[in-house]
């Protein structure tokens, strides 16, 4: 099993987000994170899903994709030749001094920003690749996470070249 | 027509994203943004999903939600009481150095981060609220957007009170 993210340009008409999910359900896919948004411009959104799977099933999953109403380009995101973030929104217990200190402390080697900071909580916004959003939350594991939202990725390919250009 | 958020915690089991959106479809419901993804722990998901109804259907939807399998908590957001952000990146073109420094003293502005920098493109990344994401959008319409891809919101509430809690 290997883990793939399509991004999927859209029509942004009613129901199109839920044939794509049905896709990856109807292909047994599981899906790791998925967000759907409008572009700059009302007409398109962007569906960007991360999921696991095999090699052969993925490129059936993308030929299947391409057959729906709605579903205009569906490209593989190349990890070098592309932008990738995500967003974490992390909520911590704040009891303890020395506790305080060493998340204070992590927050700024990572440059997340606090949102919130009362007596008994602390909120915490990280921006990054899911690599570093992954050590953040696993770091913090140290102490008492409360709950935790993250976004899943996004991202835009490198240069002038759009998805917009894939549309046949 | 409203626009409203909802937070639903879900376990994190194989179809679950697929009969959350289904739900939404069948009522109608259109998704202005939804995401997904795992918590701090990989037992449950969160989903958020912004949509357009009025306020009896979307009290209605609330109770569908509950009945589905595996939907465990739905919180409508209260924008008072979370701290709630979402992420951009916008590619623009770059062949103009007027333009090109209108668009960096609006980065500078916002806080944008420059993720990538070549003589045809500049691609920003930006956090904030929807609407400091939508202002940020609305300015750069004066230059040449390449393409853009957004997260959609996520939400933590303020406080030590998180969607565990609400576990029945």
């Amino acid at each position: 099993m290997n883990r793939y993210t399509f991004a999927i340009l859209v029509h942004n008409r009613f129901g199109v987000l839920n044939r794509v999910t049905s896709m990856f359900r109807r292909r047994r896919f599981n899906i790791d994170s998925l967000t759907v948004s409008e572009t700059e411009t009302a007409d398109y959104s962007r569906i960007t899903a991360v999921f696991d799977g095999d090699d052969a099933s993925k490129q059936q999953l993308m030929q299947q994709l391409y057959k729906l109403p709605d579903v205009l380009v569906v490209r593989e995101l190349d990890r070098e030749a592309t932008v990738n973030s995500e967003l974490l929104l992390i909520k911590l217990a704040n009891h303890e001094r020395e506790k305080r200190n060493d998340i204070l402390d992590a927050a700024g080697a990572f440059e997340a920003k606090i949102m919130e900071y009362s007596r008994d909580a602390i909120i915490l916004q990280l921006v990054g690749d899911t690599q570093l959003i992954d050590n953040f939350i696993d770091l913090m594991r140290d102490y008492e996470i409360l709950e935790s939202c993250r976004t899943g990725v996004i991202s835009l390919s490198r240069g002038v070249s759009t998805m917009k250009d894939g549309i046949a």
